[in-house]
C-alpha cells in the first residue's frame, strides 16, 4: 500500500492540470503552503519578506491566487488555504522536496537548492513520481 | 578506466566555465556540433530552418560565437568547428544525451524531449556526471 502522502499528493496531480499557472504563481503557493504548514495564517508582509518581493507584489499575486480558488485572501492582509489550494501546494512541496532529495543523494550534498528551483516548474508530475521511485531504488543500493 | 567519451566531455566540462554563454548560444551550438558530427561544414540557411530562426537571426548568432572562439563562421555563410568550440559542443550534446537517456529510462518512454529541452540549461556538470552514474546503476537493477 503507498504511504497516505503519496496519495495526497496524487490528489495534487490530478488538480494541477485544472489551474494553468504560472513558474511565478507556483513559487509563491509553494511558500505559502510551506509557511501553513505551521502556522494557520501568513500575513502579506511576512510573505514578501520571505520572497524578496514588495507586499505590493504579493497582494496583486494573492488576488489572483484567491480569484483561482488557490487560496484564501482576508482582511487585513492575511492569507489562509482551501481545500484545492492544499491539495495543489502539497503536490508543489511535494515536488521540490523530491528533486531536492535525489539531486543531493547523487550529488552527496546537502544543498542542491539554486538548480532544483530552476528545474521544478519544468518537470512534469510523471517523473516526478518516476524520480522518486528511482531514488528509492538508489538508496537500496547504499544500504 | 574511463571511457574516452568521458574524458573528452571532462574536458568540455572543464571548458564550460569560461565563456559564460546563454541558454540560446548553448542552444545553437549544440545545434551546430550535432550537424557538425556528420558533414564539414554546415550552412546558415540550413540552421535556420533546424532551429526555426530566421536566417538573420543565425547570422548574428553566428558572429558572436566567432568571438567568442566556438566557431568559425565562414564566408558565403558557411560555419566551420573550432578546437574549443568541439569540446564545449561535445560536452552540450552528453549533457542532452544523458538527460535524454535518463528520463527516458525512468519514464519508461521514447521521447523526454521537451523536459529535457526546459532543464537541460540549468543542470551543472557535477549533476550531469552524477545522473549519468545513478542512470547506469538503475540499468543494472534492470537486468
Amino acid at each position: 500500500m503507498e504511504p497516505k502522502s503519496d496519495f495526497r499528493t496524487m490528489k495534487g496531480y490530478q488538480l494541477a492540470d485544472k489551474p494553468r499557472i504560472t513558474a511565478s504563481m507556483e513559487d509563491y503557493l509553494e511558500m505559502i503552503y510551506r509557511i501553513l504548514k505551521t502556522q494557520p495564517l501568513v500575513r502579506v508582509n511576512d510573505l514578501a519578506k520571505k520572497l524578496n518581493v514588495r507586499p505590493s507584489s504579493v497582494s496583486k499575486m494573492a488576488a489572483q491566487l484567491n480569484d483561482l480558488g488557490l487560496i484564501s485572501f482576508e482582511k487585513y492582509g492575511y492569507i489562509g488555504p482551501t481545500e484545492k489550494g492544499a491539495l495543489f501546494g502539497d503536490y508543489l512541496l511535494y515536488r521540490h522536496d523530491v528533486l531536492m532529495d535525489f539531486f543531493c543523494h547523487i550529488n552527496n550534498s546537502a544543498d542542491e537548492l539554486e538548480q532544483v528551483e530552476k528545474i521544478e516548474h519544468y518537470i512534469d508530475e510523471k517523473t516526478v513520481f518516476n524520480i522518486n521511485r528511482a531514488l528509492k531504488q538508489l538508496k537500496e543500493l547504499k544500504k
